[in-house]
């Protein structure tokens, strides 16, 4: 199928360009019943939304959300759900559209389709994960009614590194960090960064709490494995790991090996995550952030005809995406374990 | 959909438990007019094979291939192919079926079916593997006819990290890894653990060498993201990176970003994907390996019945499953690349 | 997956009620290229809009389509199209929400979701078919560019059969029926009917000119699989025939084979296909169209609470709905052969 | 995806031609704890197996079914169920591989594929349907389990009608014909058209009784969509109809609409679905079957080179296929039901 849709019971199919008339998503398998709202699901995209701080892009997305279908009285029908949200403050685009900006999807998707996007990156644009964060909104709808939680947080930037969580700290600083004194110095090397007209990449931590065993199908539709579809399909987004992740690689076995007793288990290197099902510990994943591409600096491309040429990228771009990522990551595991939850009811 | 299948265009749909009659694999999707052989599926189930040196299982699984439809005199013709490995050498399981062995998805299994198959790991058991390497040595034949290869080796195990890159080396030691030096601890470093009744992780790297720009389909079925699933979905895998993977976190952009010239980039951070479609640069991946849970040492467990209880594992293990996963990480790219490019095929 | 998806590689997906907001669909795999506009899309949905003659609703249905993603100066990129037709003249429910309307969704709604969207029919409305016109006249699009037409006309309206057939004549009459002169009998047995407070069935026939000799997927996705499929979830039909269709129970074999000469068939029993793949002649498919459930007679029926009532459904409902079928089965078999044209590219 | 897959989530796999290994399924999502058998499963096959009587061909298809995969002591347990029928008896076709046979599959495959598997049909033969048969006995233990039975009949052949219903009568003629008298009548009529070196054609029809409401998933996954692709994907099938199907076309709405009492409905002309859901009412569809291709008879065709041709197909061939179709419609129909009660259980 094309690539546009992503679950097989809580599906989800994004539309929409950054520079068009909007973005969207259709939710197609959210059951009946759940009560649902525009502010429930602007709620979510607010934190997605730029303009935030000094941290993120000064552009202004209202991103205001309309649910176009699949409700009766603010409840869900069991028919599918489509969520727009039109764009405003479309400027058109602060680059030259015949050249390819290194380390964004210009030339790939120039080379795939043979026609070029120039507004703002078209589909490659990370406003088409405002769709995600709005279908992940409906997801954790379903998932709070079954007592799981999902949230994230930044754990690295730069060469920062998270060393204490609070969990309330994390919505209590620009770079949604659980360590209030990392977030400061996170900050900084930020607005460093961008005061050199470079960008930085991090890394963001993704939590599940309450998830049952038992979610997660063998043999491909694995739960770490669909968690790692989800996740690397981010804009940005490098690595994926679970629990001890790259980790494993210098352990043994004997350490690696989380303990069995009466009561679950004495230690989470898995994650949570045993033969690509839930074992009822957090599901714990991690994702490398790539540094935003869009930096002023002079960079040197190609034209689209071929020719050698440098690009120094205007307009207003963030200068370390982390913190907006956060929404989308959990969105995603959320979409995920929704999907999971309902696969896991079919079985009967 | 169960999750037994992977790939939309070239589909594999695998079967099969450890000690039951026979692992298979049906593959739908390939286009007629191929050579395939038993011969060709052997050479790369021979790569996965236990009991190849000191440092895997001496079990010895004969898994011949067998195949049972979709070709005529010796071709393709468009219609699945079913390929059967029958079990030999099933022994009854070496460890006691009521407790829940420590890394390993017994218990997980048994959570979410209410039934466990205790005949040595059931579908969880890696020899599942040994259909997935058939369907990668088939999604190789195809992906060879335009230019495609890929191939995998062993970047590191515990604290021994490969420093050269001699291809011809991978196929020379035990590890298959390409820095002849490094190989040669790597089994030292396997052979000490093993010896204390341990196990060793470690890095695969893969490889795919002459992908064409324009593989890959945004913004889910990115290529990248199919990858992280393939990939994540082999048992022991807990990350995915790709290109510079996790260690862009600490990367500015303008040190991550890929320059473009006329010919090509500059360098290769982004691992050959750029928005989730290849970039015509070499495929770069890399997956942590965790250390094998069998291990003989005693390890703190419960029973089935929920009692607490000490469990030593027995039996013939790998205790560095390394060496045979880099043959299955190869087929689980080879099936992506394959799939990806009949799918590339379609948009016109 | 849930429901209101259809085909793979040109693949639609349908959201929106008769009463709420609007009804849309995103369509994911239109390849690049090709021109589509507002327009193009507007003159298949005045076919389906109500409000057209003595034998359709009074009811008018704007259906103006917006086309929201997935094109760039009028021509398509590859990504997602959302084509939205807000909702407008939406009159509250002309019946009484707590009673079952016989021959309609209402009672299988209830009993599957256990909720009840009685705004006129909610999902179940023919309403939402207007999503489908505006799918088709995008697979037309891509179809014409490669030499495919697609048509239907009605060729009986209850006891009244076509016995000519003048292209020509097909949409010189309000019933779309290629017989002038049963067009216009057609056309009389309708309003008696409806003068009785009643309604009439009858049968739509659809032609594809053009196809080449090749398309459908052996052995589940067969071309008349999917037509089947395709045409059996429009609402209203009751049954699906392809060439001889129900004829060929009375016949022998020599009678039904069609023979082949070097230049093609010398009959079209088949109806254009064997073996589930198009043969390169016409493709004939016919649907039974039931009478419209909507009648102003009073019916028997129960009441949501259970007890026993009658009904009578007033309201502007068509008295035959065969004429605005025939835009909705022409999309349907469109959009089978769009996506099958797609899957056929792939193979190679 | 490839063709050779049916349904979400309980999804059938199909592989294996007429003259090769084998022919086999992968059932994918059959749920743990059901007792399933070889000799359950062969009991559903034999009512396919050819040889039974005068008016099925005397070619004998062993058909011995051995399970593969998916159980443990003779249960299920979630994992993929594979069973395999060896062929045996395999002739070389009876055939000249050079020309096309009328009425058959030949053409269109070598049209698709570029390839002919002369075989005796390969994947199009007949043969194939065994594998479906095997499925659906593993489905109708799923279905059994919670009160639903499904099983067809024949009700014409040729001009011969059935006008009684007896369904102890079905298993106690060659024809599976429900009405005693007309079944001898059938007999005759087809040993006359077999004596002239002709066949004939008829209609099967097929019950499901206990379904719940409920049971489907608008708007696309209709159950009488499902249904629709599932019996048109059977060879030779030409129509599908529902309930009072092609009749509805001369019915008025008044006639048409099953009135609702309080305890169900007081007709079925919606065959048990309604807006594409169960309605708790008898399911009931009926397909028209044609005459088999192969006759000895003298036909006009063409060789594979283009040149016209004559060709006489000798051979063991049935001259009326009914009678084996039924349980193959059966199978399908479990199928489907099958597949949409566990997407059933999923929507909570």
């Amino acid at each position: 199928m094309p690539g546009n849709s992503f679950g097989e019971f809580f599906r989800i199919t994004t539309f929409g360009e950054s520079h068009g008339a909007g973005i969207g998503v259709v939710i197609d398998g959210m059951p009946p019943g759940f009560a649902i709202s525009e502010e429930a699901i602007w709620a979510n995209l607010k934190k997605r939304a730029p303009g935030q701080s000094s941290v993120t892009t000064s552009r202004q997305e209202k991103d205001h959300p309309r649910i176009l279908s699949g409700t009766l009285n603010g409840q869900t029908t069991g028919t599918p759900i489509c969520i727009l949200m039109e764009n405003e403050d479309v400027r058109s685009a602060d680059y030259d559209p015949a050249m390819f900006r290194p380390g964004h999807a210009d030339y790939t998707y120039f080379k795939k389709y043979g026609i070029r996007d120039h507004r703002g990156g078209g589909r490659a644009s990370g406003r088409e994960t405002a769709a995600r964060v709005a279908a992940g909104a409906v997801a954790k709808i379903l998932l709070h009614h079954h007592g799981i939680a999902v949230f994230a947080h930044t754990i690295s930037v730069g060469n920062v590194h998270a060393t204490r969580f609070e969990q309330s700290a994390i919505e209590m600083n620009p770079i949604r960090c659980a360590d209030p004194e990392a977030a400061m110095a996170m900050v900084r090397a930020i607005e460093k960064a961008a005061s050199k007209r470079d960008s930085l990449g991090g890394i963001v931590e993704i939590i599940a709490e309450g998830v049952p065993p038992g979610l997660g199908d063998p043999v491909f539709n694995k739960l770490d494995a669909l968690m790692a579809m989800a996740l690397m399909s981010i804009p940005a987004v490098k690595g994926v790991e679970i629990g001890a992740g790259f980790k494993v690689a210098a352990m043994r076995g004997s350490e690696n090996n989380d303990p069995l007793t009466t009561n679950g288990f004495l230690a989470n290197n898995a994650g949570g995550i045993l033969g690509g099902i839930s074992n009822g510990e957090k599901i714990i994943a991690r994702i490398a952030v790539k540094p935003t591409p869009s930096i002023s600096l002079k960079q040197q491309t190609r034209r689209q005809s071929g020719e050698p040429a440098e690009i120094r990228i205007s307009g207003r771009h963030d200068p370390c995406i982390c913190p907006r990522i956060v929404p989308v990551a959990e969105s995603m595991v959320a979409i995920v374990l929704a999907d999971r939850w309902l696969a896991q009811n079919a079985i009967r």
